[in-house]
């Protein structure tokens, strides 16, 4: 069993009590001492090993309140084809993945762009070829909207001489108009990714021990998963394999809510590692394309206000159905609409989910009417929020929600009137990245930094609030505040350095922050430079 | 934590390298030592609690590897009526249980027999009236054919002056042919016990929390529950609130397989104590009602040999689809052909099973053809079996069954060739005791003693081998054998004392064998004269 004091530098340990100190130590998988150098050396002797903080912030390990586990898999398992310099590059990274691909297999990568290349003309399917004669290949163009394939892939698709263009796409072919290039359009494209194959589970469980050692090098020791079953399949292959090294709490999607109450199944079932968290469901759609649901109408368009992608009755029918199923729920709700409807039906079943000790919680609840604000206190219900969207969310909110957006992202405002936050990233859609997250809730700033004084910034967090709702809330908000997301002796050791102390760091330094190492269940599962 | 040391008796480890020792230690959950009395000693200190064995046998806790938790829990819930001296004392059994009922809720009672009282006419409503007015009362006669009830049963059931006698039932009624008198006969059964309201999931927990008692008491550990989705809600409830002291591998009803593969959940889901176990299904019927599937037509009835619940092809399909999904199968299977199908079907499925380390088991195999014992052994099947029956089927199984009975419930024969034995007593249709299992393994005898040798002695088991099917061959079933079902430094620390050395008690004294101590990870939760 691994025994280690961490000395000399700042420890945040998230609990209302004694939120700093100075040392921490752990004997297997559990704290046993937090507080100051003199009392936690009073519980150590020299078979510990001690590691020098320098000054160093050690906080309790992040927790990614909203991820999708396995489309951030997926994306980490392709080809990175973002910034190749043109097809000869692409082809020698797609070189790389054939190496290492069982025969057979599909090699899927993402992100070229011919106009950032010499000529900007069409690649076509002989560079792909030239590398890949067994293995299909399928790339995605940075935009989605075009496909390139090698002739294995085209084969596999049945796409040959006299397969017709489908509606609202384009085979491109040769001069002649004959050979398809390997280049697909639009519409076209969909008859490559019908023959992609789903991955098998052990193909899904490798594509998420991956993702896992990247979410360790983020500081993250702990998910609540967004993605449906098979991500969670896989992830019980990892367990029983011993392999899953991440704390997961697994959500069951709307579709499969009558599969879990036929068969009896509740939120908490599982242990220390996997368990089963809240039915997963949606009650509007989002700012970008203007679906998020609103109490007026978009700014510029006085005729949408978005929409309730299920109506409120039938919402509080499936609440209800999970509620005396013992199933916690998380609504993912965007647009002041869908906010205020969802916390009516949770105050309609408070009473149920306070007997059966159920937590629910709003997914994003990224825009408020002020008078709402403080029902997420009241009623008990976690805001689940991703503050990384205000890196790119700025100028759209200004732009379709206008002055709303003063009640946007309200992390301030809730946290002021004793709402539970629990913060996380909703990756691969953003980085999962926490650093970007707290940066994003304590400066409210785009990424170069604008506007000066801030959005909103009486919205603004601290570092220490910022953090709480990445450890200590998410924590709350998945029912394992006993064992996780604060530093007291007997909490599970999950612990992250940071390269720095984070809290004395001014905002615009935020993002130089590193993870210089996570610690899970007492096992350094990522150490750098510490 | 416990620190107890287990000294001067004999410890049964149930482990292959050394299975019998002197004394065994434990802190926590856990053992620490198990080995010669000076090896243990050399482990522990003055702090540890010392217990005095004085020549009984410390075993692995039993585990009842088929048992009904959700029934056997609700007959212990219901109030006894056998042996019931007359009407009077029936209804002072349900006048105690009126007092620690809710009002309102239904009393619910079996094993009243009118043929043993004084008399032997027939009761009415009104002993019940005199003492449950606001509770309805519903009292199965001991064949099961006969329901006798109060009036407040009655009127939820809404039988009056006019409703007419079900097709095949009888309302019992005044002489002058009126009222009810609250006998309700055959299919008018029907009438109340579609009233009778399924237990809410906290009073199925409260039922099944009482159950673990009596089970704990029979030093039982541990379970394969074969009951679905209300009694695992209500387990999940039990763990939730640190109620369940008992480790239960929770079955999967085959109407649930979907459910299940749709979730993305499989085998081995849970924690140490509640787990998913294997998919439960049916391939065939029972000796008792001759649908046993045989490969030969049931003695003197030429034209039945049982009958297939489900095809040998759809029962392949549903096994397939399961182990696909990394679900084990538990397949019932009490006739020869049944048996030999089944296991047809796992060696269909053995490299797909052993690639996801899946090990399936049939459950009961009473009868087999002498040609498929040993490809229980071959194929990695457990033989799932439940000794006890053979208390009272000897005289059916010869019946029926005839000579071929020399194969049934072989024990010996299948433990000779290698086979995983996992025992169980399928309560409540028998009683869970393993005292009374291990004497029908050893014994094969019915309670009376006779057949004086023993029915096919060649059969019998030693004491050790029996245990061992309680307990080793138990966990290997349900895969948790690097934890449980022996004893060892690092296993949980789930142990039965026994009142004397059941290992050197003759065959005909193993029924005077008492527990005296059930020790459940560490801690004591059941003892009595020790
Ligand atoms: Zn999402
Ligand atoms: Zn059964």
């Amino acid at each position: 069993m691994g025994r280690y004091l961490f000395t000399g530098g700042k420890v945040y340990t998230a609990s209302g009590r004694r939120p700093f100190c100075q040392a921490i130590a752990c004997v297997g998988k559990r704290v046993i001492a937090a507080g100051s150098e003199s009392e936690v050396a009073a519980m150590v002797d020299d078979s510990f090993e001690r590691i020098d903080l320098a000054g160093r912030a050690l906080v309790p390990a992040f927790t990614d309140s909203h991820i999708h586990l396995a489309h951030y898999a997926m994306s980490l398992a392709n080809v990175e084809l973002d910034g190749s310099s043109g097809p000869e590059e692409v082809a020698a990274r797609v070189a790389r993945a054939v190496e290492s691909a069982r025969p057979g297999s599909w090699i899927v990568g993402q992100g070229w762009n011919k106009n950032t290349w010499p000529g900007g003309a069409l690649p076509d399917r002989s560079y792909l070829d030239a590398v890949a004669q067994r293995n299909p290949v399928a790339l995605f163009s940075k935009d989605l909207h075009s496909l390139w394939v090698n002739t294995a892939a085209l084969r596999i698709a049945g796409i040959g001489l006299d397969t017709p263009n489908p509606e609202g796409g384009e085979i491109v072919r040769d001069d002649d108009n004959r050979q398809a290039t390997g280049i697909l359009k639009e519409a076209a494209t969909a008859l490559i990714r019908r023959v992609i194959p789903e991955p098998a589970c052990e193909a899904m469980a490798a594509a998420i021990e991956k993702a896992q050692s990247e979410l360790h090098k983020l500081g993250i020791g702990a998910v609540h998963n967004m993605d449906g079953a098979a991500s969670f399949e896989a992830l019980q292959l990892l367990r029983n394999t011993g392999r899953l090294k991440i704390r997961v709490t697994q959500s069951i999607a709307k579709d499969n809510l009558d599969d879990a109450i036929d068969l009896g199944l509740s939120s908490g079932f599982g242990d220390e590692w996997l368990r089963v968290g809240p039915l997963k469901a949606f009650a509007d759609g989002a700012l970008g394309s203007q679906t998020a649901h609103l109490l007026r109408p978009y700014e510029g368009n006085s005729r949408n206000a978005g929409l309730a992608v299920a109506s409120k009755e039938e919402m509080a029918e499936l609440v209800g159905k999970a509620v005396l199923a013992g199933i916690s729920c998380a609504i993912h709700a965007i647009g002041d609409r869908a906010n205020r409807d969802v916390l009516d039906i949770f105050e309609s079943v408070k009473a149920e989910s306070a007997q059966r000790r159920l937590r629910h919680r709003v997914e994003h609840a990224q825009l408020l009417h002020p008078e709402d604000v403080r029902r997420f206190a009241d009623l008990g219900v976690v805001a689940s929020m991703q503050p990384v969207h205000i890196l790119t969310d700025i100028p759209v909110a200004e732009r379709y929600w206008g002055r709303r957006s003063r009640w946007a992202y309200a992390f301030r405002s809730l946290s002021k009137s004793g709402a539970m936050l629990a913060f996380g990233s909703d990756a691969p859609v953003e980085t999962p990245d926490p650093i970007r997250g707290i940066y994003a809730a304590v400066a409210r700033k785009q990424l170069d930094g604008t506007p000066d004084s801030g959005w909103y910034p009486e919205e603004r967090m601290t570092v220490e609030e910022t953090i709480r709702a990445y450890t200590a809330g998410a924590a709350m908000a998945s029912a394992d505040e006993l064992t996780r997301g604060t530093l007291a002796r007997g909490s599970f050791a999950d612990m992250t350095i940071l390269s720095r102390d984070i809290f004395s760091t001014p905002a615009a330094e935020i993002l130089d922050v590193r993870v210089a190492a996570t610690v899970i269940a007492g096992q350094f599962v990522f150490r750098e430079g510490i």
